[in-house]
């Protein structure tokens, strides 16, 4: 903690009775000058500040306006049909606030008002049902913190590292506290026997907007987990969250999460709909498709330091902050890396994570000042230990662009700076 | 079930031809006539909705500007010292999004950069320390959620019921995931012996604005659970919550979670300042102040119905909505009465709450129209059982402001309407 000392451990005269006067005299041992921070009287000090009555619903303060989502012109050719990502590198803790939690759309978002909301559940049911917005607030609600990933995350990076920073190679996801009805419960309503004859069973889920985003799932999981949810961190679902209903498919990619969700329809197969055939499957070096592959795996990614939050304070002590996740339940480690994979120590990890949500991890060091290749790698309660990107590319060639769950590698120079690389 | 399966079960023609051509034949049984939301292709299905650029930091939908803090104009007669309401009453789960957390302000909220933050520690401490907010990035941190409470919530109750909606009645709360370095962790910077001399010591905390709010912490507690916080919900503290760096002081009162905190001062006793004694206390009958009243005790409010939420949907399943918190730890236990407390039924946890964190709960029930008389009271992991008004009055007499963690009661009548009572 030598080099921490000479930055914080700051002599100051011990004057009791000017702090009892609401001034302190302070002098940085340093920089052998007193900090006019400390010594004066400051502005914020002096005046009234702003009333309770000016923002009754606020907005960050301006010094934040770079924490906000961002997309990547060059990745697709309309905003409409489009992706933006979460700031990820600059956020902390393990919730995502929904103002810049990442969007996805295939035809923009929607305004679609609670009284034009209709949930329609058809097919293989005993009752087909119409479910007004009012009709779900009628039945029991659980709250669950999930983490929501979109399958494409991470997915520009298997032919090479191309993407500087946190935001963009892993912000497409985000991580929000859902209230809402578990799909079994209307299931249920509509005559469905769970125990019975629709163990085999698939249902279709249909968003709302133009583009009908559609997904099939199977039985086993819409009994399981699965929840129409209308509110996300407390209030409703922001609109291009899907407001005023869409789906939670806890651990399952972000595409099945259908918003604005308007029909459920239990179905004998799977639809094998455009989002599920030409769209959302990868192909193997072979040129076969992987099918049905849900699950997001585990996964993690430092923040920081990372492209956009570069080490400014000199060597010392470091925080390295990061989070990791996945789909098939609770991360129980992580390790980190300094040296690009050879060694590896284990990091702790914030505070316990939810099944099927992020967990921050930390890695409390002291930074020498020589280059780093800093590596991240989660694992699950199932076992599953995250793979190299070498590893990934030997099971699945380089024809995917989903489901890139490999350990990421920033390389951090002596100067702080960090960089998006791959070692091997 | 009965009266939900005439407003829900809705039978409409099995149509799955006309259903996968993206349109479907229905109509509402209960009122014999198709449902043009089901029957007609909507605008929203029509046409392209709004692209992931045109915001780059969220809000809430325009359907929802109703969801906002709100301020009581008689409560004080200046904004810049006074206090607004979390909408509790339109929220649910646990989570409190920052944009309508409630807000507190001696003298305005202001607005501090992290280039211009200073803390200092000084006092009976080996090394007087200034850290900048850099250095505290530099420090172990960690992560929890926690309630954080007016000390004069429920505070205008004391007299007889007043305040006609949760909001008001209740809504001086938020709970949020903090990310913070222990307050331990920089006395220890400082050269505190915590297992020396310093366990009968204070900490006297002081905030940066104008109003130099300070308070005195015994050592017990600042070297326990408390942090010096710079996230909330994963993302920088709001101005109005004391950006860039907040004092969290989990199950005290909120008064004690000195926003813009700039001083830490070690002291040999309490300093009694202003807002520890002719503030934030409460005189008895006789009255004779009571000392240290720092722990906010176990309390609850139904948040939904209440009078801002009344029953629209008429007879039937009604889902009854609730908080629940204590600041000596977990609620273990809430009942749900609606006979003004004759008979109580133990509610359903929506998710096991975290230590000194809001807890939801729900009683899933079928109203029969009857008038009701709704209460809750809650039960922590000490024992403690929350009291009546006329418990709490009989202890504390009426001269009270603070502190005030009755048993609340709800008048909901034949329509649904829900007013503000007492029951005795």
């Amino acid at each position: 903690m030598d080099e921490f000392a000479k930055t914080s451990r700051r002599a100051f005269l011990r004057g009791s009775a000017a702090v009892a006067a609401g001034t302190v005299a302070g002098h940085a041992a340093a920089q052998g000058a007193p900090d006019p921070a400390i010594t004066e009287l400051q502005d914020w000090a002096s005046y009234l500040g702003v009333g309770v009555d000016e923002t009754p619903y606020g907005l960050p303060i301006k010094f934040e306006t770079d924490v906000v989502r961002r997309s990547v012109p060059w990745l697709t050719a309309s905003p409409i049909s489009s992706i933006n990502f979460t700031p990820i590198h600059a956020l902390e803790g393990t919730i995502t606030p929904q103002g810049c939690a990442f969007e996805r759309h295939h035809s923009g978002a929607i305004e679609l008002s609670k009284d034009d909301y209709r949930l329609m559940i058809n097919g293989l049911v005993d009752r087909p049902l119409v479910f007004t917005y009012a009709d779900l607030e009628r039945l029991p609600r659980e709250n669950h913190v999930y983490f929501c990933e979109c399958a494409a995350n991470t997915g520009m990076e298997w032919a090479g590292a191309q993407l500087n920073g946190a935001q963009f190679t892993h912000g497409m996801i985000h991580n929000m506290e859902y209230t809402g009805v578990p799909l079994r419960t209307l299931l249920a309503e509509a005559g469905l026997d769970a125990a019975g004859d629709f163990a085999d069973k698939w249902v279709y889920v249909e968003g709302a907007d133009a583009s009908s985003n559609g997904r099939s799932i199977p039985m086993e999981k819409a009994l399981d987990d699965v929840l129409v949810a209308f509110k996300a961190n407390g209030e409703a679902l922001r609109m291009e969250h899907g407001y005023p209903v869409r789906l939670v498919v806890p651990g399952w990619e972000g595409n099945m999460w259908i918003k604005w969700i308007r029909r459920i329809e239990v179905t004998d197969a799977a639809v094998e709909s455009r989002e599920e055939t030409s769209k959302y499957t990868d192909l193997h070096e072979d040129g076969v498709a992987r099918k049905w592959t849900w699950v997001m795996d585990a996964k993690s990614i430092i923040t920081s330091p990372s492209p956009q939050m570069p080490i400014t304070h000199g060597t010392g002590p470091l925080v390295v902050s990061g989070l990791a996740w996945s789909g098939h339940g609770k991360i129980t480690r992580v390790d980190v890396s300094i040296d690009g994979g050879i060694t590896w120590e284990t990091a702790r990890l914030g505070k316990q994570g939810d099944t099927k949500a992020l967990t921050r991890f930390y890695y409390d060091m002291d930074w020498d000042g020589r280059e780093m290749l800093m590596q991240a790698r989660a694992m699950d309660d199932t076992g599953y230990v995250q793979p190299t990107k070498d590893q990934l590319r030997e099971m699945r060639g380089e024809n995917s662009v989903y489901h890139n769950n490999c350990i990421q590698t920033w390389f951090v120079n002596e100067e702080g700076v960090a960089e998006n690389v791959e070692v091997s």
